[in-house]
């Protein structure tokens, strides 16, 4: 039976999402609870998205295969019961047949949260949003993201590995403004390269700073390299908020389009 | 001349906001930043609302006063160049006349913020939401807390205070759902006792919970007594969030009319 979980933690302490031998990760310690309560010596979880330390998560996506059937209310409470404060389950459910946490995902939704001004920096969210010593400005900034929105190959942004792809489907990048005068930035893919975000919003706060101009965003994206001048901003100001699933019945197709396409790719 | 600071801060690591010697508190480490910047031996703050331990700010307005003129937008960079990231200036501003953070303030605005269910819970905003192991009825909460709005005698929900009123008018207590499903407590008064409003909560809890009936918040405000039964709540799921002043033209006037109050009360 198939389990899919949706957590939410906070990457402060964490060197990230996958589980490394002696190092504090999510993939590691929810691993380790989930062996402690279902009682196995060891279990495996599939996630939608490969956070790098110190990014966040409020809409993390995983899923496992169980012996038997636990209750998933239950499975909540005692898996809270045992997980540290920074990462909490905040779903369980059984998992419609074909689905799969990370093939099966549509999109992933990240958002990066700056405070560009002594107004808008609040202590109580200093670990999940930036805080930029100059003011931004997020017309420029929105209009840089819209020369990189469409199916590109983001090499410039991505780093490189071997025999991977780096063709994406950027879907949206936007910018906007909450009520407490923080820059948002929504980005939504179909996947991400490593480290692709954080890349994106380093060449864009280049121009919202007004040290590049709009047209800079392109030229990047069109060199298809990694060019030094794009700085990947740090891990702290990012979240994932969201992974897209197909409908019930639209599962196992697109796990296995997703699958073969990757093959093809790489 | 008198300077306005609106600050924000954290309120896990420090002792509150009062000065106390040999521990660390908001009041103690902004007067020490001051002391450093205006390069003088000791500087004097006063602020809105004395939050207790553990309670957290969005919008604390303190007042001091100082020789010479420094530039404001230069006086916010420099302290927070000296002050710990868990509080901020927002804004520095030459006070208008008559203006006096504490007896000049018309009304103070607090927040209290509790994760009933587990997908209300948010591992990124745990140091300022109360986690609450069972789900609260808010329209129950909200009927209670109508018995409470009004010109009252507190006692019941104040420490007692040799010879101070527990006189208050309670202008707002009302329960709302944010979009994370968050139940947000916004409580607004002219002023509050000690721990006035994490016993208010307490009360309105036991409502919400279903362990006491609506009533029961009336027949505590009645006895004008502290009783037992009423908890008073973590202080971390507090933040004084706002402080309302009258127009420029009135302050004074309004400065005057409190103290004197405070006086004929005491």
């Amino acid at each position: 039976m198939r389990i899919r979980l949706d957590l939410a933690y906070d990457g402060t302490a964490f060197h990230g999402w996958a589980a490394q031998p002696g190092l504090r990760t999510v993939q590691g310690e929810l691993q380790s609870a989930l062996a402690t309560i279902l009682r196995v010596g060891s279990v495996s979880v599939v996630c939608a998205g490969r956070t790098d330390a110190g990014v966040h998560a409020r809409g993390q996506v995983v899923h496992l295969d169980v012996e038997g059937a636990p209750e998933p209310e239950r499975l909540v409470r005692r898996l809270n019961g045992v997980l540290a404060a920074d990462v909490r389950v905040r779903r369980a459910v059984v998992a419609p047949e074909g689905f799969d946490a990370r093939f099966g995902a549509l999109w992933r939704r990240y958002a990066y949260r700056i405070a560009d001004t002594p107004a808008a920096v609040d202590p109580l969210s200093r670990a999940h949003v930036l805080t930029w010593p100059r003011p931004l400005d997020e017309r420029a900034m929105n209009a840089a993201s819209l020369l990189l929105v469409g199916r590109h190959d983001f090499a410039s942004f991505c780093k490189q590995r071997e025999g991977a792809t780096t063709i994406r489907t950027l879907e949206q990048l936007s910018w906007a403004r909450d009520d407490s005068g923080v820059l948002v930035g929504t980005v939504v893919a179909d996947a991400f390269c490593h480290s692709m975000v954080r890349a994106l919003v380093g060449c864009l706060i280049a121009v919202g700073e007004g040290r590049q101009p709009v047209d800079w965003a392109d030229e990047i994206l069109r060199a298809e390299l990694r060019n030094p001048a794009v700085a990947v901003v740090h891990a702290h100001g990012l979240t994932l908020e969201e992974v897209g699933y197909p409908a019930d019945d639209e599962l196992a197709a697109r796990a296995d389009q997703t699958r073969a396409k990757r093959v093809a790719d790489a």
